[in-house]
């Protein structure tokens, strides 16, 4: 049994209930388009394979973010990785590009093909700064071969354009998650969301690439599964990252924002994360609320001075906070679940986590409920 | 049955295990001292009580702090607190002083005390910038009304150095931790050690004054018990804060400090905070290892301009930042388990967590491991 | 000569005008208060004096700043100092009391007794996270001797509230500014505004303890005066600190008031500061814009979810980071041109910076431009 | 008379020499290549031209950066640019790569490419995460044109590996500064460096593209030249960035290379800059001093858990600091003085800053000194 989700499968983390697509699309405007790569077997012979990698492009919103930009904020709980674009958004708290997710040695050609693709209503009078975020495949995928081009970002980007209002998002070996790895296990694309008090929709998706297996805990639960081989030695283990991509409709400021950001590490923490030391764990968080008030941010612009903008008042922040703690701990079990068993460079193999094994463990806690 | 502790109840969090006093004094050379004022019955008048606060004081070697610095950072999940002297701890990476702890409105008091009771070198011709931190203590305790002198901090200072290498200290309703709450039942002083992979100790210590009651979770196991009455509304709870302060014999450099820091907060997340709005979860972490190697700064010190200090690699932090997420998470357990159910401002009462309840709700996972 | 302002002996520094009063009171709102405390001479004995020091009280506007918060951030250049309540600036965007300024070692009992004086609208059920930063005065002072007491915190309190609309603010040896040292010469408190392009009003007022005689520059000119005696060993100097508070008018988010208290940094580079190793050189900025829109922050509060706030526009931001780079070398400049000769401590004095010299430094430039 | 330095032409900023070089290669290790892109006239055909854009790289040491890693710090004066590779310096407070410089577009293929070129000692089991900052060249350049490829990348590092030690460093119109404009001036690549005492080494190599023409200040003198066209709106100017990137063979730890960052942005003030809203005033310090101490930070590694580093006692920053600030000043000088006059995109001309106009506004004061 492969590809269910948590919630189809019984698996309900914490108390607030996801949206119709319980997914980060669930955010209206949200949208993701993925681009896979999967070529080839066998040994690894730089610049010709194996191949298992990808892009994911996720658009904030249906318009322009450089013409309207989102407030946003980001928080690292461990830095071993990358997340371009990152300076901006911390001293001027916006959001200003689509944002894409690949493999560590691909974040170059993602970001540029970004600016290019990206309308710029400043036009070449403008500039792109992309969030660019990526986790490391080579395990799996010959990452220092360039398998990703333009024309994959390209892809992505079109993708997710294509996508309609809410749509669902592909997950586990898809896009920049195609070979990542998790806790020991098969690894890659995960999203989930909530709604919470108030009405407002949190959705995260995740690139899991983080994780030892003997530390994974769903739900509250250790799972112990030592009889599957694993694809690195255990010392590898928690080599990997994870980045978390976090949306909101609820109207954050900057720092607000940045607080958010933050408790998705809370999330990554309950389902055994650490934030290890080769890890990049890193999470930004985004408001679609103030869409079309923030003026773009160019030279020589002359926008009204002022600017009237909506902001949460921060008592009621927490649903949101536990919220987003919930989503990102359903989305790296969600990335586990759909992500299915991969041979790739090498020869080597990391298996999916197994439902029925994974349900057999969570079962007696939830009879003694 | 109240005042054991998790470990002498069976309660194993981790994988490690604690040090000999399973406490912050495993690491060589901390020691602990308590200050516990306790006055008065009935409503509320502000300077009379009831009165239910302290003061904790943690002094990070037997020497002179100033003289003899040590590397240490910080973290905050949520700041909605008071943790003095970081700016210090930021830029130039030392702790210089003791630690105090105490509520939100002895802060001043405390900080300047331990000026005067911390042994400087330089004299009337250098400065301290204590740190301190604070919990809010004004559901039981007439916090407006100045209880906590500078005797109390003398007090509590004395009781540190007078303490022996290694003693255990108390725990629950002591010291700063006094008037706590704790996921909605009675709170306090907690701590925990772990000693892992490499021979390193790390303990902690906090006083722990957050959570809301709903989301307590032990090791793993949801605690849903609702039919203790409250202190306060729920609304309020999660309003409360938690200082965890961190101590290795681990040589790590003041970035390395600020990492283990944030793992704190971890263990925080996996017993059920999330660094609510209103909490102030401020994190410090200090290392005992170059003690004596740091030169004090001091204006018109003419110091040799260069000294060698140890470092762990970084790809031997894993078991530390493992420890860390163990040890605060046990800390918190210890501190709900060892404080005892109390009455205070206004007759309101915080119940005790009940330690056979707590285990009847463990057992159920124990038995089916 | 003495005690005469820049502006009023022809000193004009960058392209803007300051507001009517030159000072941190031009902006709509903002108060303040000094209390000084000058008694004794000769040797210091410790708790007897002489004493040299003070208190200063800003108030950022005529009402309770925690029923009605406002926006800051704050920077520092570096952080050998204390700034209480930054953990909570950090992360709640928010400054909710007054603050305070005064000696390093009096920080506790200016924090303490502002938590009292400040009226809170949660009376007892909430908390204060007072403001209050520091420079050193021990060459000069006695700085151990606990001389700054409560009564002097509310003296200067009242005198801030007592004082009307824009009104003139004293400088040089007044107020938490009494015992201070500022390259050399004589410091102590100054204060300087701008009115900016779109009409916003910035201004700081700065506490000036900082710096190194040689590196004194004023208007890009150096000052080199070698036969003034100095009060301390050249070793000592740049021992000093500088905390400068920053306020406006302009309708600023957290994150735009702290990249404005950054600015001041550049303001005291440019007059020779380069934040010296053991200086504390902190910047607060607060913009008084959104009063009364921002909800208090109180648990159990239940503020509308929503509220509006203004913001400005990014593209209007660099005139006021040029006006506060003017108005803090400005400000720096009038605190020495202010301050008068003292002997305090053990018969140490510092000297006054003679207006007639340094107006003699400056006119062949004036001339020749 | 153009492509003086400001030391050949008798402009003295500050009170400590430069190394022999006057340039960042006098810490011994530093190399510098540039490849530089000047193509084409007339109208923006995207794609085609004008070209004027290029890279430079920066070689740390003369091994390998991954297996011998360098500890480093960064600081932002303003944000709106980009420097990859940042989170982990923060992080893990290490420089693993070697650094690119090119214009704001390009930064993905210098940082891919950077990547392939680096020796790794992990091989194909570790990664890369290049440190490559930008500022914009659109003004000059067709910058959407895709101009920058591997090969440019390629020859910048090989230029790099091949220079001697301590060679000079080519300024103005080269690798990544070619199309650059600073104060409303030709700008570009500029270095200087000082031999502080101690015998410490400091140099700066920055490319300067910040700045508004009335704001230039040469060694306190305001530069106010009227009658030169400007290549762009006073408007648009302040919209430019500058990346400067500090080298120094005292022995720093990561957090005394932030603070030793944070001083480039003093230099970066007394020449006129104000890290305007619209630029990227970005700073990454590194300090070769313990080379080959550092164990390389892969997953698997395991190397000896505790090494020894040289710190630098704080007591001993101050020098430091001040040569930063003097370098950085002098290397914006030597910028502007080494760029010259240069026509590009669409016809727009940038000037050159006319030395002997200079030397006329500086010499009154020199005279009165």
């Amino acid at each position: 049994m492969t590809s269910s989700r948590a919630r189809d499968l019984g698996i309900r983390i914490g108390d607030a209930d996801p949206g119709p697509a319980g997914a980060i699309t669930d955010v209206a405007g949200v949208r993701v388009g993925h681009a896979t790569i999967v070529e080839g077997d066998g040994p690894l012979r730089t610049g010709e394979g194996p191949v298992r990698t990808g892009v994911t492009v996720i658009l904030p919103h249906e318009g322009s973010v450089e013409d309207e930009p989102l407030y946003a904020g980001f928080h690292w709980l461990n830095g071993n990785g990358e997340l371009t674009g990152t300076a901006w958004i911390h001293d001027g708290g916006m959001l200003t590009t689509p944002i894409g997710l690949t493999n560590t040695h691909s974040v170059g050609v993602v970001r540029d093909t970004l600016i290019e693709l990206a309308p710029r209503g400043g036009g070449h009078n403008s500039w792109g700064l992309p969030v660019v975020g990526e986790t490391w495949d080579g395990v799996l995928n010959d990452i220092d071969g360039a398998h990703v081009t333009a024309a994959h970002v390209r892809a992505a980007y079109a993708a997710a354009e294509r996508s309609g209002p809410g749509e669902a998002v592909a997950e586990g070996n898809v896009g920049g998650g195609t070979g990542m790895i998790c806790h020991g296990f098969k690894g890659g694309v995960g999203t989930s969301s909530r709604v919470v008090e108030g009405g407002w929709t949190v959705g995260v998706l995740l690139q899991a690439n983080h994780g030892r297996r003997e530390r994974l805990t769903v739900d509250g639960v250790p799972v112990r599964i030592d009889d599957v081989p694993r694809p690195v030695p255990p010392a590898y283990e928690g080599a990997g990252s994870v980045i978390a991509i976090v949306a909101t409709d609820a109207p954050l400021l900057p720092h607000q924002c940045r607080r958010l950001a933050q408790r998705a590490g809370l999330g990554i923490a309950r389902t055994g994360g650490a934030g290890e030391n080769s890890s990049g764990d890193g999470f930004l968080a985004f408001s679609t609320a103030n869409r079309g008030r923030l003026p773009a941010d160019r030279p020589g612009a002359t926008p009204p001075p002022v600017f009237q903008v909506d902001a949460l008042a921060d008592a009621r922040l927490d649903p949101l906070f536990h919220g987003i703690i919930e989503a990102t701990e359903e989305a790296v079990v969600n990335a586990l679940l759909a992500a299915e068993t991969m041979t790739g460079r090498d020869g080597v193999t990391a298996y999916a986590l197994d439902a029925e094994r994974l349900l057999g463990l969570l079962r007696p806690r939830a009879g003694g409920g």
